[in-house]
């Protein structure tokens, strides 16, 4: 927002409010969402950014005649107050205790026959329910207005990035393969039909990738799915002439991406149809009403989490060209910082990225780099900009979150190191934070215990001392799919939080810590759960730790290690030069060599 | 049942199938219950046992003329097929994957026209909505029949025990403060009335105890409580004329035992009532069909498990009696085991019991002694009897879990020691449960952590080498009231997982591990939460340790436990010794000092 004029948002609401006026419409609300409910949104549905000029990925806005308030968690509050300085919109800061949901505020704030509405194509079925419990209480609901389509003239156009195939030396199971378990478990449920609105879930079971929203490889696509017929709904320009005849054979016909809901409207009345409720939206339903919902999670969630052996030998092999780069990147970087270069956050984004883009197979960054030094990383989701960035000079800890998409594998790390002199308390602080991290990456378990119950292993040495973050421990992660992809997590208060955590399941091991204008400490691995022993007691499962890069050893308090932590440690340090080494010759070797040394 | 002739359970169970097919009833179903759904239950509710002879606490009954079962879990399985073993019931083993539940049986079973019923005075509302499933399936549900009533002749009477105060210098706030505290919370809810038909909550809102049940010092009692009126529904000749005049002046007007279902009928049409729907039966509720039910936990049950500093002061000095009581019998046992004396498992319940009968304000043991040697020890709920008990010779581990009912506090702890010589194995695993025991004990949690998520620090000592326990890691434990009192626990399969744990509260820590057929590990210290430390990232809490009594050493490897650990166990039996040791002389104090030896 910092290089558009204020006014132009103030012109953007005026203008809602005239067609909210128009329409019979109280209260207007548009949610940060797409058809597909994904995480990454097509510009097409960034809407409420357009509106708000608001450029956080989570926030929700409610507009009446009156009030323009827009939602949004802890994360982004300092972001939103800086953003907003001059905005007609109010920040409402989701989460506090005086602060209520947005239906709540309706409840409190507007008359009993006031008329409320929103686009249900952006809303999932899980979250109209909030909605329908105020219809029951009186007011009126119209689930079907997109206000935003008449006023927001130079709207982007769906994205139209061609697909491709992800190979199948890379995957575990053909197309057919999968089509013919998913239609096992329709047999199962009892469903006629299933419905997927999900990107992540068609691009698994499809074999096939695209480019449509940054950092997911996923594309635009309905599939509507059933015992015999299989009708995948995208933009055909997409679909190359023999990808079409590829997918014909395995019994894939392609229509219209908007011709689904049309199709729906056909299906014969009372039939079953299987959806997720958390990943299907109101509006896709629409023409849905005849039919029998079976609300589910989708088949694909489970199978897709749990990787194959196969798989898991191409993510291993990812996640060593992904440490290579890394390796690559640090030396250079501290050489250049020793040589007096001034170097900025922004730099080192630039400089990431390429040393990744060396490696083959690489498609893109897994999500928006952050790297953010001293006072900067007790942000957790900061992200430098162009307008605001830190050059990185002095004292202080540099936090550096990132990861890529690869052909063979997703990554994620996030590693800190020591810029100049760092003081007793920063060592103490990481020390502590990498002692949870030790403590999950050690973590046996019986079979069916889930990550929510393992969550507090990587807290209790914060705990210990009074220390806390405000993060889950550690999110599922997809296979060159979405670096955020459940249904298992680490945290107690997840989505999903009574998953069990299964053999072939990947998760990101990444405690904290983040003091507000200090510093802020975040060490992160990916971990993926196999078989560790069996007894009489029971099947047990353990964590392979598949992230690969040296854990900076000159930011830790050896006091505070006990005799399992350095051998944890000094082990880790050991696989990584050995597994490293192939990759990397002169400085980046020698760097290697150096930041794997054993402590103690 | 090895006293009696298993045909008298056969012809029980003639004169239950006459009884049904003369009501028209195809199925009867019998709970372990009574209309308080409490633990333990007076003998005139125990018709479970009087019909199939099986004497475990927990087990359920379904009857047809075909088939008579008795579903029950995995802790009673040994104990049913020896009592069952000439039995005319089929043992159905709770829980296994094969084994349907009582409800599953039902559809798999009986015709869709097929009658079932029970007495509904015995189930609770959450209870009862499996079988109104079955009522919308089709199958006819009758919730109103007591057909043992007719059968069984020798049917127990109510019990009689008298009601006495617990009195003021013991209580953090009287009567009239705790009446006026449910008041102001059923003005929150909106309630006209609360109902309470559990005894504890009875029990601790009046500072009334009894002595209707064995171990629980409780009565049986209904209360329906508004905002100027509370009536107390008892048998009225257990009340002192003293008494009554003391709760007149309260407010509280007795009622007849029996008269609550008419007073509830007598309610004006659509008025609030306020129950909680696992704590009061349907039967009890038969005549208020015409009332809005509220169902919520009874708003008494937190504010009973948090208990008061003053009343925590009480309870220490329970502890301090209970821990000296333990050395009194310990130093006798040893001495007579050492001088070749013939003991028992019923003589360590027997003498324990006598020795805690030595201290003031003792009342009753708090549960059944569980005094398990060698192989005994592995059943997690073993009682010995006069007709099968071990002899304590030999070399094994001896394992005692008691404890007593006191005026001032009510204790619940579990020792295991060695007889004769041990094994290395057995001292490993005693190792790694008291590891688990101790980390527990160190937890320190911010405030809003539930007991669910610490259940994980007890557990992942014995986790790391592939053993586990079966049970929960702690219960709630009430304050000279029951010794398994929520709603908070450690447990991650708990009644209310999602309860945090508050200042004020006690819970068991008590991990385990049962070998089946050589030897079972229990170490059991009770805990209280209180303030830790606050800091810039909130406020933090942790355990005091509560049981006094010392953890015997002998039975150590001492390789295995860390300097924190072996930190932990000097200092808490330096505060056993000092604060028992007043307490004691002669060979008891000489013993309690042996036994608090610092290691290493």
């Amino acid at each position: 927002m910092s290089l558009e004029d204020p006014s132009l948002y103030a012109s953007r609401l005026a203008a809602l409010r005239h067609a909210m006026h128009h329409a019979g419409v109280d209260a207007y609300y548009i949610p940060s969402a797409d058809p597909h409910l994904s995480e990454y949104l097509p510009e097409h549905w960034q809407g409420r950014q357009w509106l708000t000029g608001f450029e956080g990925s989570a926030g929700n806005v409610l507009v009446t005649q009156e009030f323009a308030g827009l939602w949004t968690d802890s994360r982004y509050w300092v972001q939103a107050e800086q953003q907003f300085r001059a905005s007609p919109f109010t920040l409402m800061r989701q989460g506090e205790a005086d602060v209520p949901s947005i239906t709540d505020w309706v409840r409190q704030h507007m008359p009993a026959n006031a008329v409320l509405a929103f686009d249900g194509k952006v809303m999932s079925v899980t979250a109209y329910e909030a909605w329908e419990s105020l219809s029951q209480e009186g007011w009126t609901i119209n689930a079907e207005l997109d206000l935003l389509e008449a006023i927001w003239q130079e709207r982007p156009p769906l994205p139209l990035a061609p697909i491709f195939e992800h190979e199948s030396e890379y995957v575990a199971q053909t197309r057919a393969q999968k089509i013919a378990g998913l239609r096992q478990q329709l047999i199962e449920h009892q469903a006629d039909w299933w419905l997927l609105s999900s990107l992540d879930d068609i691009a698994w079971l499809l074999n096939l990738r695209g480019n449509d929203v940054p950092y997911n490889p996923v594309f635009l696509a309905h599939a509507l799915v059933s015992a015999h017929t299989f009708r995948l709904y995208l933009e055909e320009s997409k679909v190359s002439t023999e990808l079409m005849l590829r997918l014909a054979e395995d019994g894939i016909s392609l229509r219209p991406y908007d011709m689904l809901s049309m199709d729906l409207l056909e299906l014969p009345i009372q039939q079953y149809l299987g959806l997720d409720p958390q990943r299907v939206t109101v509006g896709t339903l629409q023409n849905a009403q005849h039919l029998h919902w079976l609300p589910l999670p989708n088949p694909t969630q489970t199978t897709k989490a749990i990787k194959a052996d196969s798989e898991l030998a191409h993510i291993r092999r990812a996640m060593e060209k992904d440490g290579a780069a890394l390796c690559v990147f640090f030396a250079q970087f501290e050489q250049q910082l020793a040589q007096g270069q001034s170097l900025t956050e922004l730099d080192v984004d630039q400089r990431l990225t390429a040393a990744r883009a060396q490696q083959p197979d690489f498609i893109s960054p897994s999500f928006g780099t952050i790297a953010a030094f001293g006072a900067n990383g007790a942000m957790p989701h900061y992200q430098a900009t162009p307008q605001a960035f830190s050059v990185i000079e002095g004292d202080g800890l540099l936090l550096i979150d990132s990861g890529g998409q690869y052909l063979d594998g997703t990554t994620d790390i996030t590693r800190v190191v020591p810029i100049g002199q760092i003081t007793d308390a920063q060592k103490t602080d990481y020390t502590r934070v990498l002692k949870g991290m030790i403590a999950l990456s050690r973590a046996v378990f019986p079979r069916g215990v889930t990550g929510q119950q393992l969550d507090v292993l990587a807290r209790a040495p914060l705990w210990e001392v009074g220390l806390e973050f405000g993060h889950g421990t550690g999110h599922g992660v997809g296979y060159f799919l979405n670096v955020h992809e459940g249904p298992q997590s680490i945290s107690w208060r997840g989505r999903n939080p009574a998953v069990p955590l299964e053999v072939g399941m990947i998760t990101s091991n990444e405690p904290g810590l983040y003091r507000a204008g200090e510093w802020g400490i975040r060490i992160e691995n990916l971990v993926v759960v196999q078989p560790a022993l069996s007894t009489e007691f029971g099947d047990f499962l353990s964590f392979e730790t598949l992230t690969l890069c040296p854990i900076d050893t000159r930011c830790l308090n050896l006091s505070l290690l006990n005799a399992a932590e350095v051998e944890w440690l000094n082990g880790y340090h050991q696989e990584v030069r050995e597994r490293l080494s192939p990759y990397l010759h002169d400085e980046a070797l020698a760097w290697l060599i150096e930041r794997t040394e054993p402590i103690l």
